[in-house]
């Protein structure tokens, strides 16, 4: 944790937080604060600064809280993630909070398992709880949009083609195609499919929205790892 | 698991394996197999291609092997890393195999626990494990060599510019320094600290040894998360 954020809920005056639950555990066994420490923190979207320990008992703890810096920018960039494992997911979520996606639309795949869509970490407060973890790992405190699209034809056919206009659009895709671009200074639509990859018709489907396929190279990569190595390439 | 690799001690006879570990339970499981079906194989070190079922019963399959293919390049590089937490190092292991970097040296840092180096997953049973795991995502065969630099100023002071000479030597690290080149086309020795980065005394010996501190933006990035953003944007 790089930055402790703070919900809306956790004030008791304009500059006053009280705070009783992981975050106050995490400030004793891991920052080992005592009153007159000063901590980082961020209110959920919203400003970031300073917060100074004033008020420590056994079960919660009090900040007075100074906030003034911009959190940092987002990507200019909707990422299209076929819906990975659970386990993965739960990573995932983090992971794209850290890497400063804006927003994350999970779509159904040929090769996506059904019982992926039955996880729990599929519920808007797992959702929240993960996208947390991540923003507090990359000092961040503005929660990325998560969109479910459990109908890969209707959005591919009906909604994409407006998401994509005006961006690049790129679909990452293992096989003969041009090499994914780098240091792009657009905004990007981009697509990275399930393991196993998408279907050749996903593909041609994909194509007519308006993301043409590249490819990363010959090694077959985890989908948090093609996530993280796709945007550090294009941005 | 996108390829099956196999070991010295599988093969009854040239083009012969028997399998009855994890890899048959996968055959099986996952892939499903039945007698006459082929699947990707590869030997550990060596090349890679095809392997035909030729009898399978309830314990173990025997599989006709025909080796052809060179496995892919690996990265020009020599990456130093900071010994992460237990949990981190086990995916860090696979995640280095997967994206191809031939040599690993895990050094200490002011800022690593102690009990960091006591993990199981650093002994050396463990570390094959976990990069075969990573080889499998990838279709690699070649293992990386993994070296323990257990004393940071000696191994810095003493082995670094040996290794660092003649390539570029990159420090990833916070801060107000050059952003991390993008598409090198030379051979690179990184060096990445721990959570909680090199402490100053740490960076100016790296610099002193021929690794130059260069930054990714704002965002803290988990370890593993930084060395995939990295090795794809250098690279």
């Amino acid at each position: 944790m790089n930055l402790l954020l703070l919900e809306q809920t956790d004030f008791i005056a304009a500059d006053r937080v009280v705070l009783a639950d992981r975050r106050f555990t995490h400030m004793q066994e891991i920052h080992r604060v005592a009153v007159g420490d000063t901590l980082r923190v961020g209110q959920i979207n919203g400003l970031m600064g300073q917060a100074r320990v004033v008020r420590l008992e056994g079960h919660e703890a009090e900040l007075q809280v100074s906030l003034d810096q911009q959190p940092p920018v987002k990507l200019p960039l909707t990422l299209i993630l076929a819906v990975p494992r659970p386990k993965m997911l739960r990573r995932l979520f983090q992971t794209i909070a850290t890497l400063g996606v804006p927003r994350l639309i999970l779509l159904n795949s040929y090769k996506v398992e059904k019982s992926f869509w039955q996880t729990p970490f599929l519920t808007p407060e797992a959702i929240r709880e993960n996208l947390i973890l991540g923003l507090e790992q990359a000092r961040d405190t503005v929660l990325p949009e998560i969109i479910i699209e459990k109908r890969f034809k209707p959005f591919v056919e009906d909604r994409l083609p407006a998401i994509a206009a005006d961006t690049l659009g790129l679909v990452g895709h293992p096989g003969d195609y041009p090499a994914c671009p780098r240091a792009v200074q657009q905004p990007v639509t981009l697509a990275i499919g399930p393991e196993g990859g998408w279907i050749p018709y996903e593909v041609d489907l994909l194509a007519k929205a308006g993301l043409q396929p590249v490819q990363l190279g010959a090694r077959i990569l985890r989908v948090e790892t093609a996530v993280t190595a796709l945007l550090s390439r294009i941005f």
